[in-house]
């Protein structure tokens, strides 16, 4: 391999040592981020350790040993989510959790999830190193395939162990090799029934916090290190099907064309208008559109878009989907284009109690760090665990905001600044 | 076969027996056709005969059949281009020329190129019956790969015969499977070498006229079975990059985005409003867009779109191409998205001549049709010859404008009223 993995020097050469104190060690956390990355390590300097790969399972395999040789108790379920138990000194209370994952996109980089399981995992390194012990148990999760590159979907463990995988949807699941949901299980070393019976009673959780890399420029812009999320917005997809009449680029006078790309190009063109009318969180995207037939010299026969519209409250996210649904009525009507709309997907926002963003905030403060409060555009795994129980995440500033890449980039100290506001609020946590 | 190819009995079926007179016969035409349209003949009705294919050879040697029969001398020249000479009265004159293709698109109809070769023969039959004697040599061309489906290309033969293909476009030409031009002609049963040979001094003829399906509306909406071509456009290609800043969609606020989409619908809503600025008959179309990487998620980080811009006058498609550029530059400026423009295909319209248009309105006005006049759109073998000598184009009245689909249709009246034009106008070429 040409290409050698600088994670753990690049952490290294700006990182502040006077930061590694109360247990927690800088050095460690970069060494760990480091071990990670070689696992799937691509040519380009990214990762590729799609869920229920080799790769993902050596990762677990890895921070598994380190779990254990913090003194966690180690279990994975049939889904392969990992959970590390250390006792508190109230054993009949609920356990306050903590975690992320460690599979990536297919040549994602080496934060986005690592980080939150590490940041986990070094709390209870802190806690061991200083005889620490909490009030209530607390559970350090490794969830499976959150980003879904395995099969085109995503959250799987998380949704495993809230019981919101349908069967019809085990049946229907095909990786990128079109094996079932049983044969990559099969290979994993699992099995369907043992995939089911990862259901647990989420509630026996008292509450979860994920820490995750931003994926995006507030804090940059802010210049703040960590930052809370405000909310986990609920994307909800559209496919807009236009239809109107092809023919012949060169022989079709303009008038009485019905191009139907002209008219999801005039949707595509205001659709940056609508979200501000609803809140100032709300967002519309369309990443994917397809041109048929796709002829140079062919007026379109069909074209189709995809939008994707999430805002963190479910309120102004419909009005936006309804603002969109009838702009796209509009033109249609107006242009004589066929329009149908499908709605794939619409996935609830998950609110954060204002209780758990005061805490957040109060430990952000105790280290200086003036509190930015930003909305999570991205599914979590705490999305899903926050349809059942109270969740947080913190936010760590992301170099230029890049993910799902191998340039994504968190210098050590403000990982590290993670570490330390996350160690502060589970503490306060364990007290309430 | 399941599917019974209906044309035969489908253009008799409503066809005036009255129209066939002067030695022109609707039915053989009908059966002609026919028996082309059984040749590559696909499940949904259709005809597949790419440039130089078996399908497409064995279309011809079926024609030079018939022209043999008909007393034609046939020869065919290294590109595949099959010329049947008439002698006239006055050998030592240049020849007058008619004719088409019989290639098709992947999945073509049965009209657009059999119709003008089978015309041009039609014509030499009903002067055998009638015991004319042209003044004139007469000759008919069959032209190899009309459509360009072979080879992403097009007007192979003609361009071929006119000296038209560079060496350096020989050597790239790939096939639907990759093959290089020589192999293909190897198959073919010819050679580079030979290829190179059929190259013709276009001069040797006095001009040339096509008859063509209209591949539009204008003569059903004037409601003439045959119509005049007054220009044959000339596509200029341009292939414009908007690239902007990818990022996700959930992560990234509305606010700082830079969207190549947004960019490029901009410009396409925008577009049909230009062409009406230059002229009445220029048109500009966007059939083909590529967004990448194409993800429902995703802000997009590139945007390829290809404009076909086409008018029959140079200067005020030149004007238009201008337009685009222009307005292009100015979207992408303002929205801080990098433009790329390259300019693939610029092909010279070819006017066509007042006095020839004249001619054929008088044989219109003959058969008491109302001359229309109609810009092609599209390109013909007789644009690449107008470059060279005085071509004249008929377009025959097309249902519902459809063509390069099996659905494509003129009846066998509008057929042979277009035999019956191009007779009257042949007949007054020889004696000019």
């Amino acid at each position: 391999m040409a290409v050698k993995n600088p994670v753990f020097e690049d952490l290294m050469a700006s990182y502040d040592e006077g930061l590694s104190h109360s247990g927690i060690s800088g050095e460690r956390l970069a060494k760990r981020l480091h071990e990670l990355s070689e696992i799937g390590f691509t040519e380009v300097g990214g990762v590729k350790r799609p869920g229920l790969s080799d790769e993902e399972k050596k990762a677990k395999e890895l921070v598994k040993s380190w779990m254990a040789e913090a003194g966690l108790d180690v279990k994975e379920d049939g889904a392969g989510n990992v959970f590390g138990r250390l006792p508190g000194r109230d054993n009949g209370r609920k356990a306050v959790a903590s975690g992320s994952h460690v599979d990536s996109v297919p040549n994602g980089g080496n934060f986005d999830g690592p980080l939150g399981v590490l940041s986990a995992l070094e709390i209870v390194e802190a806690w061991k190193e200083t005889g620490y012990i909490p009030e209530k148990p607390y559970e350090m999760i490794i969830f499976t395939d959150e980003e879904g590159s395995r099969f085109n979907s995503g959250l799987t463990g998380s949704r495993a162990m809230a019981g919101e995988i349908t069967e019809a949807e085990m049946d229907q699941l095909r990786d990128y090799n079109g094996e079932t949901l049983e044969e990559v299980l099969g290979h994993y070393g699992s099995s369907i029934s043992a995939f089911k019976e990862a259901k647990r009673d989420v509630s026996e959780l008292e509450m979860f916090v994920e820490v995750h890399i931003e994926q995006g420029k507030k804090l940059e812009q802010a210049d703040q290190p960590v930052g809370i999320v405000s909310g986990i917005a609920g994307p909800a997809w559209l496919e807009v099907e236009f239809k109107g009449e092809a023919g012949h680029a060169g022989n079709t006078p303009m008038a009485g064309r019905r191009d139907p790309l002209v008219a999801a190009a005039e949707l595509i063109s205001k659709l940056p208008e609508f979200p501000g009318e609803v809140s100032e969180t709300a967002v519309a995207t369309i990443g994917k559109l397809e041109v048929l037939p796709n002829g140079i010299n062919v007026i379109p026969e069909k074209v189709v878009l995809h939008a994707d519209i999430r805002d963190i409250q479910e309120e102004p996210r419909d009005r936006l989907l309804e603002t969109v649904q009838k702009e796209a009525a509009e033109i249609a009507e107006r242009r004589e284009i066929q329009l149908n709309i499908k709605q794939n997907t619409k996935i609830q926002p998950v609110p954060i109690k204002e209780e758990l963003k005061e805490q957040l905030a109060e430990s952000l403060r105790k280290f200086g760090i003036e509190p930015v409060y930003i909305p999570s555009g991205a599914g979590h795994d705490a999305m899903i665990l926050g349809r059942h129980i109270p969740v947080a995440m913190l936010f760590v500033r992301s170099k230029d905001g890049i993910s799902h890449n191998p340039k994504e980039w968190s210098s050590l100290n403000d990982c590290v600044m993670g570490v330390h506001v996350l160690k502060d609020f589970l503490e306060k946590m364990m007290k309430s």
